[in-house]
């Protein structure tokens, strides 16, 4: 019998970052500044982030070094597995073949520290011995807390207050990495002590954890800022996704994918998997890409493809993507991670020009497909990730139908082990069909 | 650069169990009826477990065949993982060679899955339809609610009552596996309607879980019980883990561990990683084998050589055992999993017979080696494993002393996600030093 499961040795781990954007039909247009409306420069970015960093951003390269530090770093838990899911395949009586990148298997449980790990190695080789960012519901700061502890920095996590008290658990995650996290708003910035003389208790926001981490590092020469999902450099680092998928199926005797699917919240998990198998599709090959969303946060199925800004507050520079503008406030759903009112420019360029579908997804049906999905194959998959569970068994149903005998590929991207208050809900009836 | 992590491939999965009994120079004594202090037969256990597992548990077979369809599922995680703790290693400054076996990567979290799956197997080949069975924090309960699962077995979960009310996401876990789980005492049997007619709110206990659990079983033509360690064949189904080690030690190019590291609670997961070293051991090979237990429940460092009930209630058959008193009520430390009054029979018998040393250590000492090593590895084990952690650092301590390039292998029994709880008291001090 084959196996279920790929690995690949470390050894093959990719060596270097594959970059979409010179092969891109319509690439994004440029950040502009939110003051001004001129096209942001490097030294409007410099407060914030490494200088390699902001090359990374506006590169036309196609491949991008990964330094050997970041791949002794990224080799604790690199190459992640490929998996066939042969008991979902079996359950659901479907001719297709599906697979899985599992890159729930990283410490942290997600992709996210694929980005977390170089960009604190690149803040180290300048100098930066701190760093600042926000953190929701605490995937992307316990990345971070992981990346600085990895690499000797300290971490400042601004964590939106009702989340660092309601959900304590990535708060512990972050400390036990030797992070230090304080609920936003604080009393560490100008910003959050504005907001708490107003009220006590403020339950703070994503938007406003932005500003706080920003303030601390545009404050101190010793700290820069993280981002975990959106800007170029981010989707970048998460290539590595995609280069080892497409080896991997090499590996399991495929000719490529039929259908590439990953879930979108700001783009990051979606892009890793997927660039690679963009730059096929642009050069000829029969692959369709899919985007899933949330169809309470609909931003690639519904938004407005136009310049707005990537926060809340209006501070950042504006970016050109799909957008449910800037103030849109989505409901409080489980996947957390795809609350998000816009979408990484790369990503929509792709969905702008035709090379990538979107579709949206009520969260009753994601989590049914997400117990399904455990009840065959064990795992129990994030919020976020059961949304690509939902599109890809969708796939194979309709394979089912048509007796194709179609190759899925879709982004394991993180496990559900932080969110089974979410599948409590599911099961119990309690859960708000948004 | 070596890899850090040693994958067999799916098909190097050990295809039979490996048995210590026949080659133990002082094997156990036989159970004995808790009524009448006679070796305990077939027709006692028949209405508890298949003749299959009765089989297993009296066996002198060395190796007993891994049936085709257990071999099916255990390939969704297995062969697991040999990890070399490099990072670690770095940080403590040691010779030694750091190796654990990541037992981590299964759904339910643990090893328990490795036994829970045969288990489930062999009720269904002889017609049993649905198993019950008691869960402490609800390690063991998730990972047979797991195997029913996969088997299409209904799984009823008598969980402590004071964890069910406190400690829910395990509880979501089976559930989401489709277990079906009530705290204890319960309205479901006798014994539980007389705890709740005396007191609506009883904790319970695990010794009244199991009664639960046992009464359902007898009670029911179609219901078995089963039990998560202890018995010799919950260790044999271990033992695949012990033998994978064995066989990735070699394909790191080592000749065999010095020293095999394990915690020690009921014995399943130290049996697992110890017992196919304990026979080179036997055979004149230099390996030290130890079992660590909290200083809080030292059975084998402080308890008693003889025969004692397996239950608090005395309800079990007497098995020899190092016991501290089936009576003994451990405190409530994090690593509930270790709260064994007694310890398995095979585990015990090595012991007593100088083949296998035990060490204790108190919780504190522990936690400092978890985060030790979660900032230095990246993943964060559970208060459990931690102990086994805390012992390998302590050795590779003392390797540096000495100067020794030791091989050192331990098991990583389960991942501490659902523990986070612990590090949170831990880390801001509030961890009684039991």
């Amino acid at each position: 019998m084959a196996e279920n499961r790929i690995n690949l040795a470390e050894s093959q781990l990719p060596t270097a970052w594959f970059n979409i954007v010179p092969s891109l039909p319509q690439p994004p247009g440029p950040p502009l500044h939110p003051g001004t409306g001129e096209p942001v420069g490097p030294d409007d970015l410099a407060p914030l982030f490494p200088m390699a960093l902001i090359g990374q951003e506006v590169s036309t390269d196609e491949w991008v070094d990964i330094p050997g530090e970041v791949l002794d770093v990224l080799r604790l838990w690199r190459p992640t597995p490929l998996v066939r899911a042969r008991r979902l395949e079996e359950a659901l009586g479907t001719p297709a073949r599906i697979y899985y990148k599992d890159e729930s298997v990283s410490p942290a449980g997600s992709h996210k520290p694929n980005t977390a790990v170089p960009q604190a190695f690149y803040n180290k080789v300048e100098g930066i011995t701190r760093i600042s960012t926000e953190t929701g519901a605490g995937q992307w700061g316990s990345s971070m807390a992981l990346a600085c502890q990895l690499f000797g920095l300290e971490c400042q996590v601004y964590m939106v207050a009702a989340s660092y008290r309601q959900k304590p658990y990535r708060r512990v995650m972050m400390e036990t990495w030797g992070g230090a996290v304080v609920p936003s708003p604080s009393e560490l910035t100008e910003t959050g002590r504005g907001f708490l003389a107003q009220d006590r208790d403020h339950p703070g926001s994503l938007g406003l954890a932005i500003s706080e981490a920003i303030e601390d590092a545009v404050g101190r020469d010793d700290t820069h800022y993280c981002l975990g999902s959106v800007l170029n450099h981010v989707l970048l680092h998460q290539s590595v996704i995609g280069l080892e998928a497409r080896d991997q199926l090499r590996v399991a005797g495929e000719d490529g994918p039929d259908v590439v699917i990953g879930s979108c919240g700001g783009g990051s998990n979606l892009a890793g998997i997927a660039l690679p198998f963009a730059k096929d599709k642009i050069d000829g090959a029969p692959i369709r890409l899919v985007a899933v969303e949330p169809t309470s946060c609909p931003t690639l199925t519904e938004g407005k493809f136009e310049y707005d800004f990537g926060d809340v507050a209006g501070m950042t520079p504006r970016l050109e993507m799909f957008t449910l503008g800037h103030d849109f406030v989505p409901p409080a759903i489980h996947a957390g991670g795809l609350r998000y009112h816009g979408d990484a420019p790369i990503i929509c360029s792709l969905v702008h020009s035709g090379l990538m579908e979107a579709a949206a997804y009520p969260q009753g049906k994601v989590f049914e497909a997400a117990v399904q999905f455990a009840r065959t194959q064990g795992t129990i998959p994030a919020p976020e990730t059961s949304h690509a569970v939902r599109a890809a068994i969708d796939e194979a149903l309709a394979a089912k139908e048509s007796g194709e005998e179609k190759v899925i590929l879709f982004n394991y991207s993180g496990h559900g082990l932080l969110d089974l208050a979410a599948y409590d809900d599911y099961l119990h009836d309690r859960l708000v069909d948004a």
